[in-house]
């Protein structure tokens, strides 16, 4: 089980531990503690092994399509976790025997993780283990691990088994041509092995260090390669074994341009071994842990006072894992919807990224969020090449996104159709379209928040008129309506495939029309040069004046009167309502598929996440606010009407529903959803995150509580800020980046503190009222709790 | 632990029995219990997973080059065997609570395969399993399997997940694009694979048929689909799950000529299912014990009455894996080495047939010798080209063969070399030849055997006379000494890579020749029609004079005159000798590789299996006898040479030296080689036969039993015996077909009866005495052991 409260001292709050083993639930430990450094993420397996494990071990965009029949995927790496420990000649595990003082945990702070136990064998011999991992921060080249045994009782032979192991699938599916083992002296092992189909090389090498003499069997069969060591322990003896791995693949960034042989990329990995071996396991770690206290926990520090600590700790949960899954380093990738925890999505970018993750980023390090779009530019030939293929004009983004030049990568086929009992078809591949402008969207807020001008100059202008001249070449007349109207898409909610006039399609596409309009204007007023260059390019003119024209003609369906709810799409506030009862209680998601099939549930008023508040949440912080006549009643009308029609199926949802509910101070509920979104992931539904965590989830513990319970919000007039602490807490201190500032909060349930260093004179709104922040401000707050 | 004295009444010496489950030692049972009919091959993993088992499902002739860097291989195909328990939501397995009378038993007569016991939960809950299986005789397509479950004190809430779970690979390697999943109703599941290079089309589907209502989830994943029964058992209650399994591929005799499309074979699978549904378990492997009984055990019926019971035992489980190995269907297939019990040697076929294996077809049931002897001669084709690529003329036979036009696919790289660390490199594929002259050999004696002129038409004149070609062309001539020679060869003996003037290689060759020019004269004087028709096609008149010169100058590595010891090779005599004591008392093979490397071992007077005692076992078969010179004394000389020298590295290896101990009359070190042959797959090592049981060692235990033993041999003459029982054998009985006739051989310790159904006279030497046998004929024995 989970464990929260096992921190102590300096790492209270900040330690997820597994207090008692058990076979059912390795996945779900696997990748929740994984590790990572954005270059690379290792699920954290254990040493020894057991049916039902899944090791992964994931290279960021090393992206490769296992066969034909399939779409690319970050391919599963040789394992070098696996180190099997054989007494007096039967293999060590913890289903046999008795185990005692089990803990694995992982600290966030330190980014370690740690499992010690005592171990009894079914002979009664008694060892402690102490097992210890990290992906370093530091060298992100380097996995180490260290194991420690120690004899209790009696004296015993012990075999040690160490290995890298190529024989690794995902889920069955072999991305690697038959590898080439190689062993150096005793204590080096030595595997690489090549994409079949991009043609990626990996070399992964390993150094073991054994504190005592021992004798040495060296293993090479297919696909794996590795060390044996064995040798008598004596009771009251500690054998310390050290294993350093280091990985490199011909993607890396080391290697541009051009790329590298085998034969440098060996090098390269062996220099790199050679280096670290130099120190120990502690001294490395010391490293990279510091490299954590400076990078990370010294810029997004984020501090909750909270009745429960389970708060606290989830919000760090939370930032640890945006930092382990982020490729910081190389604007060529992007970030799986699974982290690189998991196989789960294929490590595939979704509009997960820009609206669920990217928030993050923006308003914490826009370094990382100007890398995450500069992905989406580098995407922007393929999305060209969709467009085309489908008859449009412009970018069209692919729903699933891979490595840059892989294009549209949406898998065709998913889950039991319950009724046919044939795989169900996947459509969003091909008509899940509004991820266009949300990236659009994500440009506009990036620029809003950081003014970084350089990046509209070089990507962010091309990316916005091309994403319009999608939209532009997308959009039917309706002669009759005399309107444009998008037919046959699916939203958001993708309970509702094939629908006409997804509102949140229509209106983004509407933002995106609007944005390029206002961006084309600015440009031509006060950038000739750059206009000039992008107008030859694209013949912006003629573009121009074809999105005033849709951009006017498009059909944004309005509230209606009655209610000011805004019809999900032309069909939806039509169609049969049932008892939702069963699957709002539920504790897995989904459940609603083990009585209907998507054909039905499209039939239903019920919606899998957030749409038509999606939207809401969204336009509000736009230049459209006042053009689209969005407010606060009508806001609540549709949380009201939506909220309880929304099962949450998807793990996106929860987190817009607890920032909306925030905005009306509707704290219990929206303190309930901090909960049940924080535990979507970190939670005990132990059949949860075995695909691996939540990117977007786990992006929206952050998000609820700087957007929803701080108010933090991007506003026409600038930054604004409308605190609403649910009662459990009793302060939250954080740091938001703006406009190339950093901006602390402190906030309590009487105050607002917020600080900088410069004394630069800095508008913003503060519960409503604008304000001017030089170095510090303090506001006292009134909150009205519903 | 392997029991053998399991079976009771008239299963007496008919049951191989595991008492006690370790989980250390899953893959030996796995193998050594492994069921099959020569379509396909089922290694007897356990119905629940382990980590460290190897499910796999192999049917004969799919081969597929699962990546370009690697040789074709018999696939892994999709696992129905799996099915786990979940009790209360723990998943049961043996390394958790407490199991009771356990037995796993493979009963050889009825060819299934049960495994009972009792296990108590480690919350106390007691149950009672049986879980049995079959792959069917009667019906090729079938595997039957049968789960029985009572509680014994407790209720509980019961899960059962069965699976056809296509993410199995071999070793790492997955040889099928992505399936295709698909459930029809609530218990019957269908995937279909398709082999990636080979393009072979495999489906499975299953009927469940469980005794008892339950709730049923439907599972279908990335390669896998499945169901879940869920339900609440009483105490006293067993509950029955049957789960029929049938295999169809395109490859399948069925859809010959001209293959099937899936939707062919999808509907020929379900057509089957349908058909085997209608009986249950126990009906169908009524019907499958039937057909053993008939087509097996009444044909190969073998009785030993040993004072060890074990004897009895061995040479039936000879007889079961032989049955259960060979594609007696399909003409297009052939052995391998681990016949379809386990992935090593990759389904390959090797000497190992000719040499080991096919002596027991040709002698108890011709029909199947001709189909694996017409297997070589579909090869031709790949064996001409193997020729050309090296330079040659004729039939250069592949080292190793998959499908009859796939070539050499003996790999290029094997196990570690301990002293670079890197993979060792394989020469057999291209130095190892003496297999073209091997299969000639076995041409030969099928024929002396069989009188099958109608073969020789077809196949094997064709056979002999392009094999005869490659050796013409092979040849190098030594001016100075004024012979041809054949240098850079491996003989059998492999740790001896690139000698000149291998013996073995040498004289075989010289036997092709011989046995060429002999069929030449024969044919040109008696068989016009056949000799026209092969003159026109191969230019016979012009090969058979390069046959006679090469014939009369080829040099035969004559007897050393002080000692009569043939040189192996040129140098071998020659080599440093060491102590081989260390490795001969070795109880794993091969533990000269911890100590030297292949370069090394070629240096040394040490020898991996018979090599000059296997050629003179061999040609002494044949006409050539009286013209080498070969005598007792002659073969004695060898035998006291090499025998302690040789490492019996090589499972083929102890078989001969057994029948040639005999020969000597010395029993107790034939016995003695007897029991360690037998042991080899039947014995207490665990970890030998991991990756299938050794196919030409199994076959070895009958040939020791009936060649050394009972003293059956080819001779000029025709049939020869001279039986010389070990002490520790009171009688044995065993048929033996002879030219169209099966005679049964009644022998005890006084007396050798022969009988036969007919009253034609045959001519049959019985200790070096020539006598005719009407129907009957008794010969008192005369014993004299050394």
């Amino acid at each position: 089980m989970i464990q929260y409260n096992f921190g102590r001292g300096e790492y209270k709050d900040w330690v997820v531990a597994e207090a008692d083993f058990s076979p059912n639930h390795l996945k779900k430990f696997e990748a929740i503690m994984a590790l990572g450094n954005g270059y690379m993420g290792l699920r954290s397996a254990t040493e020894e092994s057991y049916f039902g494990e899944k090791r992964n071990l994931f290279v960021n965009g090393t992206f490769n399509q296992a066969d034909p029949t399939e779409v690319t995927e970050l391919p599963n790496l040789a394992d070098v976790t696996q180190i099997d420990f054989y007494v007096d000649g039967e293999r060590f595990h913890l289903e046999v025997g008795e185990a005692n003082d089990y803990v694995r945990t992982l600290n966030l702070k330190t980014a370690e993780l740690v499992r010690s136990f005592t171990w009894t064998s079914p002979q009664g011999k008694s060892f402690k283990f102490d097992c210890r991992r990290f992906v370093s921060l530091d060298e992100r080249h380097l996995i180490g691990m260290k194991v420690d045994v120690e004899a209790l009782n009696e004296a015993a032979f012990i075999e040690i088994e160490s290995t890298i192991n190529g024989q690794t699938t995902n889920t069955g599916a072999q991305h690697f041509l038959n590898g080439i083992p190689r062993i150096y002296g005793d204590d080096q092992l030595e595997y690489t092995q090549t994409t079949r189909q991009s043609n990626v090389d990996v070399v992964v090498v390993s150094q073991h260090h054994l504190s005592k003499e021992a004798a040495v069997d060296k293993l090479m069969e297919r696909r794996k390669v590795g060390v044996s060591y064995q040798f008598d322990i004596e009771p009251g003896e500690t054998v310390t074994l050290e294993k350093l791995n280091v990985i490199y693949t011909s993607r890396d960034r080391e290697f541009l341009p051009g790329g590298a042989n085998q034969e440098t990329i060996k090098q390269k990995a062996h220099q790199t071994l050679q280096q670290v071996s130099q120190q120990s396991y502690d001294q490395l770690l010391a490293s990279h842990s510091q490299a954590w206290t400076e990078q990370i926990w010294g810029r997004y520090n984020f501090e909750i006072n909270s009745e429960d600590h389970f708060d606290q700790l989830a919000v760090r949960f939370s930032i640890y894992h945006m930092m382990i899954m982020t490729p910081d380093h190389d604007s060529r990738m992007g970030i799986g919807a699974k982290g690189l925890s998991g196989e789960g999505y294929k490590g595939h970018s979704f509009w997960d990224t820009e609206i669920f993750v990217l928030p993050f980023f923006i308003y914490s390090n826009p370094k990382v969020a100007r890398s995450l779009l500069t992905y989406r530019y580098y995407g922007l030939e393929s999305a060209r090449a969709k467009a085309k293929e489908n008859g449009y004009e412009g970018a069209m983004y692919p729903w699933e996104m891979a490595f840059p030049d892989d294009g549209e990568v949406t898998p065709l086929y998913g889950d039991i159709d319950i009724v046919t009992g044939e795989r169900s078809k996947i459509w969003t591949g091909l008509i899940e379209q509004h991820i266009t402008a949300d990236i659009a969207f994500s440009v506009n807020q990036y620029y809003e928040v950081t003014h970084d001008e350089q990046f509209l100059n070089d990507y962010g202008y091309e990316m916005v008129f091309e994403s319009a001249n999608f939209w532009a070449s997308r959009y039917e007349w309706n002669e009759a309506k005399n309107r444009y109207e998008i037919h046959n898409v699916i939203g958001p909610d993708e309970y509702k495939e094939h629908v006409n006039n997804n509102a949140h399609t229509n209106y983004l596409s509407y933002f995106n029309l609007k944005l390029a309009i206002k961006y084309y204007e600015y440009l031509s007023e006060q950038s000739e040069n750059v206009f000039d260059q992008l107008d030859q390019t694209f013949n912006l003119k003629a573009n121009y004046e074809d999105w005033k024209e849709k951009a006017e003609h498009i059909f944004l369906p309005a509230p209606r009167e009655e209610d000011e709810v805004i019809p999900q799409d032309d069909t939806y506030l039509s169609l049969k309502e049932i008892d939702l009862d069963k699957y709002k209680k539920q504790t897995q998601p989904r459940t609603i598929y083990k009585d209907y099939n998507q054909p039905q549930i499209n039939k239903l008023q019920v919606t899998k996440q957030a749409d038509v508040l999606v939207l809401l949440y969204l336009l509000e912080q736009t230049f459209l606010k006042a053009d689209l006549g969005f407010n606060d009643l009508l806001k609540r009308a549709n949380f009201d009407y939506y909220e309880p029609r929304t099962l949450h199926d998807s793990s996106l949802s929860l987190s817009t529903h607890a920032i909306v509910a925030s905005d009306f101070e509707m704290m219990d509920m929206a303190y309930h959803m901090f909960r049940r979104a924080s535990e979507i992931d970190l939670g005990t539904n132990m059949k949860s995150s075995k695909e691996g965590i939540h990117a977007a989830s786990i992006a929206g513990i952050w998000s609820i509580a700087v957007f929803g319970f701080a108010g933090v919000r991007l506003t026409p007039g600038g930054l604004s800020i409308n605190p609403t602490l649910p009662k459990q807490w009793n302060s939250m201190t954080f740091n938001i980046d703006w406009q190339g500032e950093q901006l602390r909060f402190e906030i309590d349930q009487d105050n607002c503190k917020i600080s900088k260093d410069s004394m630069t004179e800095l508008p913003i709104t503060i519960q409503n009222q604008v304000l001017k922040l030089k170095d510090t401000l303090t506001v006292p707050l009134a909150f009205q709790y519903n």
